[in-house]
């Protein structure tokens, strides 16, 4: 039984949803080591999310992108939470609505990823900085 | 501490919300030995989803897929994505709103759900086809 | 390798948002003998669900509780599962939206969360009642 974890810095990078797959399991040369394990990503932040989604077509990030903008509004009147700007209250609801963890099956070294799936950084600010993002892997070794 | 890790085929369902609580359960046998742990549920797949919820009235699943697909429209015009067709890009969101993998307790052999927790396969195409799921249990063994 | 798992009960809440970090972390002063690890939340339930947001402003409670019941409408014409009163099927789909569980990444001790981040208890009904959460903590020990 094995346990690995890193914190990672994100750069930061534009409201929208962006693809970070390789960011994340470049910095896991362990991972070759696990036979049966886990990895859990975890965003350090409440007005940014992660998920799993479609890795080849940039236009679902941007229709993702454009799904959440228009579903959780602005400048909704009722807002009470508003000091940071527009993007403050709908940013904190993005990340409830999408979720501040993964957890992703790791099988003979690698991730069980689908052959299309791949993990998205979900940015919901405007000028939201540099994330931070915990990265667990365990499991059972190889012989 | 053990673990065991299965991939299992469902078969095709209909658009919709389905109970396969006993399709996964009866797979782990291995479940009796386990004291205390964790069974991990992850589907492979970026236009399905799972999720827990109620397991007894078929109301609700008939529901649940009725709110979301009127919240999440077909042929909006800003759809960038929809070479597969108007169920596309729909599903990808829907993915990402109810996430691909669930965790969940396991306690004395058995899982630890509520009376009325039911595991839900959410199928968002016309005709996805057969869908993956993998599973993993893991824990501390009885003495 | 060590395991911990307790049953909480949650005192009965109004509906809305609520913090509830200090109950759950208060009941295990095992975490200080983890050094990696990681946190399980599962809530029994699928009419209350939890999630991870802002820990300080009262306000992003009361807005997130505004935005979940303005989005997912009560008496909706198209409910046929409403034997429970006009919040019942709602708090389904909040559910299901917002999600049953939280993993969180045990570093060196402590639950390695952001500043600004809290476990909110989100109940969903008027009058949900007592909620049970089942807690599983599990790491490699410091030496």
């Amino acid at each position: 039984m094995s346990w690995y974890q890193k914190e990672i810095s994100l750069d930061s990078s534009s409201r929208g949803f962006h693809l970070v797959t390789e960011v994340v399991v470049s910095q896991f040369p362990e991972l070759k080591k696990i036979k049966i394990g886990l990895m859990h990503i975890f965003i350090k932040h409440t007005s940014a999310s992660i998920t799993l989604n479609e890795n080849y077509d940039p236009d679902v990030r941007s229709d993702m992108e454009k799904y959440f903008s228009k579903t959780v509004k602005e400048n909704e009147p009722w807002y009470d939470h508003n000091s940071e700007g527009p993007d403050d209250m709908p940013a904190h609801i993005k990340s409830t609505l999408i979720g501040n963890s993964l957890t992703i099956p790791i099988t003979n070294g690698h991730l069980n990823l689908g052959t299309w799936q791949g993990i998205y950084l979900c940015e919901h600010r405007n000028n939201g900085g540099s994330r931070k993002i915990i990265v667990t892997i365990f499991g059972e070794e190889k012989n």
